[in-house]
């Protein structure tokens, strides 16, 4: 069993009709649905409001794997919890941060970068088709050439992301723009995967396209490796000196 | 002309006599004196001490490349001056962070991993053997296959750093140790060196070797773009939709 | 002095009126006229009509920088012809292979892969939008965020490239394709650029930005070092065994 | 089921006493041996006096991934054969290429290098220790910080690979050599590991450290992906233009 947090900002779906419309119980609620049909998978929610995040040090202990949404309220995340999920990741944690995610300051802590990137929203004509730039990588099994999001907030480049490990899909945008839409790392011993698509305001979530990439990817980013620390231990020669 | 910063904490140099022989103005001043050698480089040093740390926001925005060497007093580096300088990386700003430079929070900051190593010190016995991985590199320019340093304090793998861009040398250490000795990554539009030694009780700032890598390093980080800001601007169609 | 040769087909031009029209001379000619006004280079061309290719031994030699377009007639080049341009490669000669080159026997044996992807063509109206995704490299010095060519040949993921050193621009198409455009590999001690601009029926090769970018590729990949020999060497122990 | 072909040349195993003495009936029955304990594998051996080489089109087709043992006959493998299988991994087959497999022309046309390194051989001394560097890799599932070969015959860099998606492994030899000893890539859609230990004189293929290495790479490299072909696609606008 993989244990998944998917943890949500959950803010916007409780005050704004247009984004409960869609996720009438956040769309922490609509990943965990789709996740749940992977029988390999133990998934839970958690959102800002909760009591410590929903992340104290057990709950945290006990994800192998968390996903990150989140929007309009990054700044409240506390510090001493970015930290933690940053030990976390680097010991081995997966970690999968979605859409607006890219600015929260846990893929900022881990990454290193600001995730800086150019952005345009319409309510109905801006669209995205996503390509697949490596088809072979698991979190592309089941995906075809490219697939289409009939209405998605426009991402555009320069993106200012380290360089990844692989560029799985780039979003090519009908404003004109192209994006490096899914993308892949490794911290120390973690898996970390950006995925861009998923605008509050559309049904991107229960797209079956995007429902396959996030559950390879949940997959992918499992590891069964944790490292014990994250110190510098003073080492023996292994040789006669 | 190429503005250069030299940043050493500079305090075993003034407390300890076995460093201080080796370097009496410390280890900055020994670098200093063979950049200067460099008619394009206009050099500079700096360290803890200096109000400001030597790194006010005028001096900063001076400096095209930043050399950090330091040791005992990481935690004394005010966060503040960690971010700015993270985010000058992030506009174009070189760095070149040197041995124990690799547990700075400068360069935990940059790449976002906790950079530790195995570690072993010996006065007389422990030496290493610098091969090189990627002899086209800018960097590696003039150094042949190998070169040796007769002592050396021993850095080992595991090394928590992200995949680098190039692995330019790679440490072999008679203790049985090896290291991925010279990396460099983009962040942004800033270039980074992480360039493993430089004990600082050994005199490897005086070897040729060295100083030529550093010279080539701090040439190769120079970048003359700058990125104007490193927010996410709301962008304007670039196509009727 | 770094010595350049042009290499193109040079057949359409002959025997097409279109393309004639746009180049008179050939592509060749239109490329050395405005690397001709760097004064830091030697530039010459030559073709396959050529005796030899235009590329015998002796002038092989006296290359540092290759550029190669091609287009109808790949399977005219000589496949010793192609053996000795990989093995230049991998010594220190720098590669730079435009367009319809990337089906080239050249540009595959050097990187391992089918190099194919899909392709259109439109006399009117298919358009490219040229964004710069790694805005520091050297060969995007002077580029701006994005460039426009009002007429160009799309070509689309999935394209069968090795993954490159560098993404340096990424090709947004009014088709709806995306394409890795302009991508850096270093092999043995040489280093590839591959640009995808260049239409034979287009006037690419006038446009300013795209000289830019190719007279900057030149000098990133022109190295000073040559690797002797591609050959296993037998190795002395360099400790005692 | 995951169809893999042990495929080694088998030549000095009937020719040479201290080969046979190691390996009676040659490195591929010792590789099958342990592959076969897994049962999701299903493991055949081919060798180059096999007719056809064992790899006629039917047996290609049948093989989901190709392990590679060769030696002193790279030169007797029909070039036929050789674009055959490059095309296969291109397609989606994996390839794992064992020691002195890395002059085989099989490895030098998928990677395009000349794949040369330095070497040296000592009946009883020469040892390696096999550092991990890249420790959640799921090539080192189960795998420590090292292993160390007891003799093994030294390889070192320069290694004229292309730069590895991962450098899982990286050797440190008494001869004081280090060695990027084991290598992935991804070449079309299919997946390539090079593994340095193997020398035909020592039981390397006995050793637990190595089984599960390569065992876990078998389960790497394959992959449920074909691709359909390798031309270039006419593609259709996706959009009105």
């Amino acid at each position: 069993m993989i244990n998944v947090t998917v943890w949500c900002e959950y803010r916007q779906a409780k005050f704004q009709d247009d984004v409960r419309a869609v996720y009438p119980n956040g769309i922490k609620e609509a990943i965990k649905d789709f996740l749940d049909k992977d029988e390999e998978l133990n998934v839970r929610t958690a959102c800002l409001d909760d009591p410590d995040c929903g992340l104290n040090d057990e709950q945290l202990n006990n994800t192998d794997v968390l996903i990150w949404w989140a929007h309009v309220a990054h700044h409240e995340v506390p510090d001493a919890l970015v930290k933690k999920i940053q030990e976390r990741v680097l010991l081995g944690m997966g970690l999968i941060v979605l859409h607006s995610g890219h600015f929260s300051k846990v893929i900022q802590a881990v990454l290193g970068t600001s995730c800086s990137l150019k952005w345009y929203e319409h309510p109905t004509n801006c669209r995205e088709r996503i390509w697949c730039t490596d088809p072979s990588h698991p979190i592309a099994e089941g995906i075809g050439d490219y697939f289409e999001l009939e209405h998605e907030e426009m991402y555009g480049e320069f993106f200012d992301i380290p360089k990844p490990d692989s560029v799985v899909f780039t979003g090519w945008f009908n404003t004109g723009h192209v994006f490096r839409s899914g993308c892949t790392w490794t911290r120390g011993y973690g898996k970390i995967f950006y995925f861009q698509p998923g605008h509050e305001q559309f049904p991107i979530y229960y797209n079956e396209n995007i429902q396959r990439v996030i559950n390879n990817a949940v997959k992918w980013a499992y590891s069964p490796k944790r490292r014990p620390e994250l110190d510098c231990p003073n080492a023996k020669p292994l040789e006669e000196i």
